[in-house]
């Protein structure tokens, strides 16, 4: 697969820097970025240099989502992590859920569909006072993604969880962090530098330690995460396929707003 | 069974309102009443035109729980949906705690037993300012049902419910919000209107992705929930046999405190 | 095992108070105080007149946490309760984390390591404003106890536990009490007479229901904690033979600042 620039990948000292690099595109996810990203994360896995990851994103966006031009392609069941069209959701999820070190999210802006439910998966978040978020599944004529239906009611509480998820409206970077997606909301100019702050804080601590910590959190609910995975992915694949959903995925296309654009 | 008019069922558009309507006995649930309000679920399951159903209630209560007039005839274990005496409640329960569709409470007044521990099977309340709320299960000298044991410490915290459950106090409309039971509280004379206008934002959506990510979501619970409700039930037939607990009933129903109608 | 009087335990109607009451060594937990908390909380799973048990600390320390003292003799797969060095953690995990009556903490100092992760194993704990808490796993090289892979984030949230246990900074008693660890917080002269009150209010309950509803509470989770303490002590068992997390505690330990001693 040809390698895009998709995203950066920095190191300083013992924490790496991902940042998603499709500013053009609110830093939409295709197959590219998915891969690239699966790959950055599994790099710091077998690195011991490397205690932490930072995720963050260029531009005003964190992540506007599945890159929908791509959609038509989505196979969720598919997990070669090669050229395989759709192959890169999976691939970047089943890294991220299993993540055996600490990941912060420095949450700079717009997070949308997989944009903001990979922060369910994520340790800890802060969150750009300028962020918000959508989760947009049930608008699509599809259902929520990244054990989403599991984890959203567990993290957001059941009633928010509810209401975002059966209106798809939108969650300020206030609401967000008073329901868990985020530990505090940041100033726009302070994000990264207080992200890498805590991070250094993090990485401070020896890597075996943390590891073996992290390993056994995901071991807590991981089981719980897979099964929730299964039973969206074949619920999509029965939705996706509706007519009337491939529809109301195109008339969003065609709409064309910028703040609304991905999954 | 003789239909008594304990509930109004009528569709707006494509909501369904069902109205718990014995004001009279604060809305305490009987047999005929349990049976009444699971058939308005069912029927709106499978009435392809209803997106999302709304509860509440006439009167100044929400619901004051199980009738205990009844009560001495609850078999809990019971399932047959018909003039079984204590078939109702597990009729109820089962076709809510899977309810396929979103529930949306609009909780017009006091919550006591099955008027509290109905809401953590609904998706979103919206609580009047005059609302408040009790978990008597203990003070009677039974168990929590209707998987209390499980929901209420993942809803409203662990301590938090330990609180209430142990002592049986009051749960403010507040203080209700501020643990998740609801969402937000409302002046009494804008709830319907509120839970109205959210329910119709929802049911704007498409029904086969609501109806996939609530079977989603329940999905993800579902079992612990069945196996907590067994657990309950197993004890609670053990406790209500014991000669204190039916005198501490039978106290209760002496007092007849309008307020304190009902488990 | 010679008796220490390291805990003091006084029945109050039918509420029994266990003191800690090792202030010079800030309540650390050594074998002798595990078993002797242990077997005063197994007298009042017998005595039908207890119920309801609250749990404090004499002086300044709710508990400093595991004596490190005796660290290197820690096997945390034994079970026997009797001399076995270790064999004290396990004896009063096992009994807390089961314990079929309400259990009040009265927290009125410092939680660090099982000082604090015992509240997630208490139903109701209240909080001395005076308290902190420090969760200093990771700083020592090794791994949460107690089930705190699992419990910390169903109870502080997965964001605020992830941020504690990764850096293993101290945790406010205004925080705490934000985050769930505590129902509230109470000035120092109010702590003892607020929890004896709260603990009265519970006791004047029914036994048998109260028993019977913490049964329950604790059916629903009593299998994950196992399986977490599990993972967490296979986990321990590895970190705590490597030579540089022998160094990381012994270092502690060389440090002997008086607020950070105990695991």
């Amino acid at each position: 697969m040809a390698e895009h620039p998709v995203i950066e990948v920095v190191d300083h000292d013992r924490v790496r820097v991902v940042t998603f690099d499709r500013p053009e595109a609110l830093n939409a996810f295709d197959d590219a970025m998915y891969h690239a990203t699966a790959r950055a994360l599994e790099g710091a896995v077998v690195d011991d240099g490397i205690a932490c990851v930072v995720l963050t994103g260029r531009g005003r966006a964190f992540s506007a989502g599945q890159d929908l031009g791509e959609m038509g392609r989505i196979d969720p069941t598919a997990t070669d992590p090669d050229d395989t069209p759709g192959s890169g959701f999976p691939h970047f999820l089943d890294t991220l859920a299993a993540f055996p070190k600490p990941v912060v999210a420095a949450v700079n802006g717009l997070g949308v569909g997989v944009g903001l439910t990979m922060l369910l998966h994520v340790d800890v978040a802060l969150i750009s006072d300028t962020a918000r978020f959508r989760a947009p599944f049930v608008p699509l004529g599809v259902v929520p993604e990244a054990a989403g239906s599991l984890l959203m009611p567990l993290v957001l509480g059941g009633q928010k969880a509810a209401e975002k998820l059966y209106t798809g409206e939108w969650i300020s970077a206030d609401e967000a962090v008073a329901c868990g997606l985020g530990l505090r909301t940041v100033a726009p100019d302070r994000l990264l530098d207080e992200a890498l702050d805590l991070a250094a804080r993090i990485a401070r601590m020896p890597v075996a330690s943390l590891r073996a910590t992290k390993e056994l959190v995901v071991a807590a609910r991981i089981d719980a995460v897979r099964a929730a995975r299964n039973r969206e992915d074949a619920a999509f694949a029965r939705l996706v396929g509706a007519p009337a959903n491939l529809e109301a995925i195109t008339a969003f296309l065609e709409k064309r707003d910028p703040d609304f654009r991905g999954l």
